[in-house]
């Protein structure tokens, strides 16, 4: 099966207590991508400036992500920069210049539309609509969100994620978008919305599905370093959404495997745990299938009771 | 197999954004105690003043755990009280009233002398260390420690814990303990002090077992309401030690299931959630084990991919 992830490709400057990189490949869509790349042939919507690197190009291109869907416009690439407290589980934004990304209209070119995965990353919520109503045969949508278009778009993310068969969030947004602190009954607000399937992730501790009849939660993977959490959730989604394309999961025929489900977070899991082992995407240059094969084993061994 | 607890009676003032107890039974040896009872024969070591209530005795008295060295001596028992913050990640302490519990001396009955297991619950570790020496047939002892302890009374601490089989404490404890922010290396370096087994609880993050050779990780229980983690943490203890003396897990006979202790980390959380659900030990009145093993059952549902 075949996934279309849209999102920002961006720039990124990055500090963390390991050190730091003046500009890096980064941005959500780059991440979710490389990620589920491992997984499934995928497919991206976005767009860059004139700066972008023929060797960042490359890079996705080498694991065989279609870059039909990449815009390059005149202008300059989103930059984003930010530096990471000591335990890193904080981090401060220096710039944000959203540059050619301001006025992105993602574009489908016809080659993805009858595609059965789509993963909708975080951008304006009717932008996102648009590119689903676009898609003729999406069998597993799905995506992420952001507080700005929780707090400020309200409405237009309702009536987007409505027809939506997954969210994809952290704890924080879960609670903002549900107005409530309790993740439980939050996780059940969230589920009226629309959505038949929530994932939150909780960072370093981890995260959770829920389903109107099932739960799931998964602690996180233990790491001895973490150099640079910047791009982790991202990977999860990319982790999460791409293995589930892999196995052609299909929601809608009514006899899917819940257990695909929670394999799917623990792939997520496993993706975000290795995008920290180094600065933004350089883990995925030599990252292999099977080092992401191990790691899910161990995930088994270490919660097995 | 049986149980010796030793540790704080007290009386507590909580208050939580659920409501308010001005005072009500608590102390750590308490929770442990109650804790363990569930699953096995449990006798405590503790000091209370004149004001100890009957019904307070009635209440560890009826659940079947001996009072034998549970010493009333003249004066007022242990007060402590505290409030939460709104999300209950964080409590400021009001009140801390040593009383009786300054000058505990823990005095082991002759009867208590040869039992098995041993759980020291946060004392002066000098304290845990004479109670450790009189006992003459533990095949399983370990306890529990504090920040106060770890930074005024390190040296004392590590010779005390160094003859420990297991010590079990939360994350910042232990990174406070090994120096060290990282919770793996943090782990290995504290594993070099003595104890073959170490437990680091992570609040509603949930718990990771370390061994030498393993790790094991679960997820904190999702409960729907949080009405006061006071004791929580006790009850997590109770639930470990409690689950492994009922088994007669015996870690020195070289042939012990290591899944015996990642089920006692899953019952030490079934524990100490059911913990959280009511105001102090109010919900230990109406548990019976039917409920403590159907929620074990669901965190097997619940974690299973």
């Amino acid at each position: 099966m075949s996934l279309v992830v849209i999102g920002s490709v961006a720039y990124d400057g990055i500090e963390t207590p390991h050190g730091k990189r003046e500009r890096t490949l980064g941005g959500a869509c780059t991440y979710i991508a490389l990620s589920a790349s491992y997984f499934t042939q995928t497919s991206i919507v976005a767009v860059v400036g004139e700066d972008f690197a023929e060797e960042d190009r490359a890079l996705l291109a080498g694991k065989g992500v279609s870059l039909d869907g990449l815009e390059q416009v005149p202008g300059k690439t989103f930059f984003w920069s930010g530096v990471y407290s000591d335990d890193m589980n904080d981090r401060t934004t220096l710039r944000t210049d959203l540059n050619v990304f301001a006025d992105f209209q993602p574009k489908l070119p016809r080659s993805y539309a009858a595609q059965p995965y789509l993963f909708l990353g975080n951008i304006q919520p009717s932008l996102q609509r648009d590119v689903q109503q676009q898609m003729t045969r999406v069998r597993f949508v799905g995506g992420d969100t952001m507080n700005y278009w929780i707090s400020d778009y309200r409405e237009e993310l309702l009536a987007t994620i409505k027809h939506w068969d997954f969210l994809l969030i952290n704890d924080s947004e879960a609670r903002m978008l549900a107005k409530e602190h309790n993740l439980r009954r939050a996780a059940h607000k969230i589920l009226d919305m629309g959505p038949n399937t929530l994932v939150i992730k909780r960072g370093e501790y981890g995260a959770m599905l829920f389903r109107r009849d099932t739960l799931f939660m998964v602690p996180g993977y233990l790491l001895e370093d973490v150099f640079d959490p910047t791009g982790a959730g991202d990977c999860f989604a990319g982790g999460f959404v791409g293995y589930l394309s892999e196995r052609g999961f299909d929601l809608r025929n009514g006899h899917f495997d819940v257990h695909e489900l929670h394999r799917a977070v623990i792939y997520g899991s496993v993706m975000g745990s290795f995008c920290c082992e180094q600065f933004g995407v350089e883990r995925f240059r030599t990252l292999t299938r099977t080092e992401i094969d191990k790691r899910f084993a161990e995930f088994r061994k270490f919660t097995a009771f």
